[in-house]
């Protein structure tokens, strides 16, 4: 199979300059704020998105420079399998967050709920449709224990 | 900003060998099933994953071959920004699907709830965590009134 090329559609800014202090989901870090740049070419995709709390985003983790197919997360010491969590060294290294949408303006999104790294390439904005995309009864493996107290977790530097 | 290039990680089988047919969503399907095959070389990739009961697939949207900013979906005869819709036809035609793991053999993980086309190009693995893409009381735009009824919704061949 042959390569998959993609071409950034917008840039995320966010007040997270560096590796360190990001949210390790934005779901754990209500506060959090950004804006969604759109490049121009694109606006006209946004029609209707006004309409949904919550979108998806698609993102390249740019920062990530090479993969290891095992990896040790911010949440615990042990290795985990990548495709286990969501750790950004990733074969292909594609971030996804679901986000609120506070207000747009013009090719601009204003989100809260974010815990993307300033200057992030933007690749897709999906709605967030909750009959779609809300499981309940999940199981959620070797993450269960971890998040008990998961409001305390930011990164550190251990991907740098 | 330049190029983004991935390369598959395994293939996506399903029952679906044609567009028509597919379920809209794996949600709302309950009953798909599917195999993920990744490919070798990333099996060690999957460790832990067994503990989750679902996951997140990104993928290639294969058969896309261009994109509409504005466009219809399997829902209404209405225009919608493709950025507030999940149609395949999208700029960077990445897919994102949230289904169930039932077991896995080697590097092959069974699913149900899929909504996937046979021989689909996977490009990505994550867990599904409750407390990081659960969200309720979200609001779904032009998608709340279209989803009433949506046991009964499949593709047609308007895409192809």
């Amino acid at each position: 199979m042959g390569k998959i090329v993609y071409k950034p559609i917008g840039i995320i800014h966010s007040d997270y300059k560096q590796k360190e202090g990001v949210p390790i989901q934005g779901a754990l870090s209500k506060n959090s704020r950004g804006k969604v740049e759109v490049f121009p070419e694109y606006q006209p995709g946004l029609k209707d998105i006004e309409g949904f709390s919550h979108i998806i985003l698609l993102y390249h983790f740019h920062l990530s420079e090479a993969y290891s197919l095992l990896t040790k997360t911010f949440l615990d010491d042990e290795e985990h399998g990548i495709f286990a969590c969501r750790a950004p060294r990733r074969p292909n290294p594609i971030g996804i967050s679901v986000v609120k949408l506070k207000k747009i303006v013009g090719n601009t999104l204003y989100i809260t709920e974010a815990d993307i790294i300033d200057g992030t390439p933007l690749l897709d904005i999906k709605p967030y449709v909750s009959k779609f995309d809300v499981r309940t009864n999940t199981k959620d493996g070797w993450l269960t224990e971890r998040l008990k107290d998961n409001e305390k977790h930011r990164s550190d530097n251990r991907f740098s």
